[in-house]
């Protein structure tokens, strides 16, 4: 595969809740569809390296039992024949679950995870496991991004978001810690749910992180809204949180009257290109009738960005404590299989204490609420999902810098794959407020259709 | 074994703190230490059968390893050496993990949970795992009440309060989700203490449950807060928790100047023996200088009582809920293996939405706050662990009613093994306030040297 041209990035997608009506008209069906996947899988899956497994045969007789249900017009649900992959640290009975680690080499798991049994409740396909990170920590595994395969996907969800964002797949599960699902969308073109932290269960996964959220890589907002909403009405969300608030299908878009412009200290890290791709975005959400506020105008914005700027290394050491038993119990039963990082990183955890943690939990709680205290200013928070363009290399997944505030913050966030640079994709991001994911899909939605219109 | 004569309790508890001098000194040591536990475990087990594995070479090797580190003068923590029963809800890469139920016999983790690991590292000697009630609810397993072989041990942590009450072990993990720990440290006599909500970390542990604690029955207090203290130290609560908060050692007994007296619905319950020794144990900590209030005092306490009598069938409905998941999950992969109360539970819960839960969490939360304002009147909580001894038979663990409370609201509680009735063990509890384990366990080491005063 040479370098796909890259006009526009939707143009790969393969966006699947719109098919509902053909499926059960019989114009299209989900054995069809799933078939026009495998073709993809077929023709790009050897280069981009997307999948740890796949389950052909499981898959085709699922989607086989999906045009069924639609023929007789008693789809279980609106992803009901929907082939989704999972992200390769989410425990599935039928597939190896690898962690992208060797202590996890070909382990195969007893029982599916709470996401994934809701899935298959649901009507879905689980066609595949991503690739994802070590851990779904840093460590990459072997994917490729599809528009420019010397260049990193993203990670950790690095296999989710490259299958996704050249259309083997209408969607994915991730998970983000830092930036693990707005990331790799940005890089692959491809929408990106992060939702509330808590909003859906992460049981059964290797995911004991506590700002770890489960989401959705997606061909459309309204897949990444019918995957999240399948798994949170069967299986809730993460044991005592509420789960994903909001309706079975999402509001129509809705016009936020102000969105508060969130630079991070990424945005000093922006190349001219990528700064004015920006800027001249804001320009047309203005235009439609939106107000940008930005830190010099609120003292409170102001405040909130430089608690931000100091939260990625408070994140960093968050996980590092929270990690410390896997990775000691890890390094106990098969010494030497973990990485240098994840070794680095077990030494660090070991000369930290449970008083420490507390501080650095107690400053995130802190954070949280002035982020928080800003939902009476505005609607929402703009700004990019990445510093630019996915960077050449396969050794790094890329910075981190415009995910991290809604991890660290528990706050949901969307990228929206509707910029490029490079002739690449990149996605600018919305976050919302806790609990509050459909009132972002709604502002999401209003602000794709600005950004996409004329295109 | 016939019935053991019960005065007191602690004759047969075999208390591991209070040996750390004379390891030291080397007049005792802990492979000595152990041994008495390993006959007492060939003398009983056979009859009470609190064990489902045992791992006796691992054990006298890791106990020979302590006694070296104690004659070299560096003992690496107050439980170096301590023979620690896990119960087999919690993974061990030693031992097979089986959840109380044929879904998991003879399973094999690959790896320690963090409890697990962090008293390996604190140098305490796993000797074996536990029995429990399938999936640690309710259908019992094959243990016996080691004072008397006809009559349940309690559950769901049955194997941990049987070995610890009846002097095979000094301590053992366990975890309570209604009241797993303090009714079965009840009803055999040993202490049992059961964290503040997350104080403890949980990770590998078949354990989706929002109100559910890892806790430990123990021999002692000391033995108690040593085992939580070594391990939320080492690897903290759960994720995103503070953690067990105080030192090293737990402070020295102090006299509250007021309790609630807790009646719950199960004073209605009690026989009136069993009433009567509530009520003369409330009497001796009242000449001793505590003044107790009751419901009849304050219209706050009596809100409370009225909130938390609602709280069992709230409880029951919001574990079914979380259970949903992992009971699919098995059911699907080997069908047939549920008890048939696991079977009705997956069917209720099946009826259930995510609306319900979030109004029944919102509940929860209520009665929590009505909990929490009570820390301005009484420095805590007394009430019975029990309705009275361990009830004949073995086909139920036994009525949990004055357990809910603490597991409901998340707040620390313990099994003080001070009282008996009808010549077998009945315990008394004391229960605080969030995160202030500590104090409480200054309180509760002062009430039980009131009332084993001339014991």
């Amino acid at each position: 595969m040479n370098r796909h041209p890259y006009i526009p990035t939707n143009a790969a997608l393969m966006p699947y809740c719109n098919r509902f009506r053909e499926f059960c008209d019989g114009g299209d069906s989900p054995r069809a569809f799933l078939e026009r996947c495998l073709e993809k899988i077929d023709h790009l899956n050897k280069e981009i390296k997307a999948f740890t497994a796949l389950n052909i045969d499981g898959a085709r007789r699922a989607a086989d039992a999906a045009t069924l249900r639609y023929k007789a017009g008693k789809p279980w649900s609106h992803i009901d024949g929907m082939p989704v992959g999972v992200k390769d640290i989410i425990e599935t009975a039928d597939m190896p679950t690898q962690m992208g680690s060797p202590v996890f080499a070909d382990w195969q798991p007893r029982f599916d995870a709470a996401a994934v049994s809701a899935l298959k409740q649901a009507g879905a396909v689980i066609l595949g496991k991503t690739v994802t990170t070590e851990f779904a920590a840093t460590v990459p595994g072997l994917t490729r991004n599809p528009f420019d395969p010397t260049r990193t996907p993203g990670g950790s969800s690095s296999g989710s978001a490259a299958a996704v964002g050249i259309g083997m797949l209408p969607a994915a599960l991730g998970t983000q810690v830092i930036g693990s699902i707005l990331r790799p969308a940005s890089y692959c073109g491809c929408f990106g749910f992060k939702p509330t932290v808590g909003a859906l269960n992460r049981g059964g996964s290797l995911d004991y992180l506590s700002q770890s959220c489960l989401g959705v890589l997606a061909a459309s907002l309204d897949d990444a809204w019918a995957v999240a909403y399948a798994i949170s009405s069967r299986v809730g969300g993460d044991p005592g949180y509420p789960g994903l608030y909001g309706g079975e299908k999402p509001k129509p878009g809705y016009r936020p009257d102000r969105l508060i412009r969130l630079d991070t200290s990424g945005f000093d890290k922006l190349e001219e290109e990528t700064r004015n791709i920006f800027e001249v975005s804001l320009d047309r959400l203005c235009s439609a009738g939106v107000e940008i506020l930005s830190r010099h105008d609120l003292p409170e914005i102001e405040q909130y960005e430089v608690a931000i700027a100091a939260s990625l290394t408070l994140s960093r050491k968050i996980n590092t404590w929270e990690f410390h038993w896997p990775l000691c119990s890890f390094e106990d039963r098969l010494p030497g299989n973990l990485s240098e990082v994840s070794q680095g990183r077990l030494a660090a955890a070991e000369e930290m204490t449970l008083a420490d943690y507390r501080k650095w939990i107690a400053v995130r709680e802190k954070t949280r609420r002035l982020h928080h205290n800003l939902a009476g200013v505005a609607g929402g928070f703009v700004t990019l999902s990445a510093t630019g363009a996915a960077p050449p290399g396969l050794e790094s997944t890329g910075d981190p810098v415009f995910n991290l505030p809604a991890s660290f913050i528990g706050a949901p966030a969307v990228t929206l794959p509707c910029l490029s640079v490079k002739a690449l994709p990149l996605g600018i991001q919305l976050m919302g407020f806790k609990d509050e994911d459909e009132a972002l899909f709604s502002h999401a939605q209003w602000v794709e259709n600005i950004l996409l219109a004329g295109h």
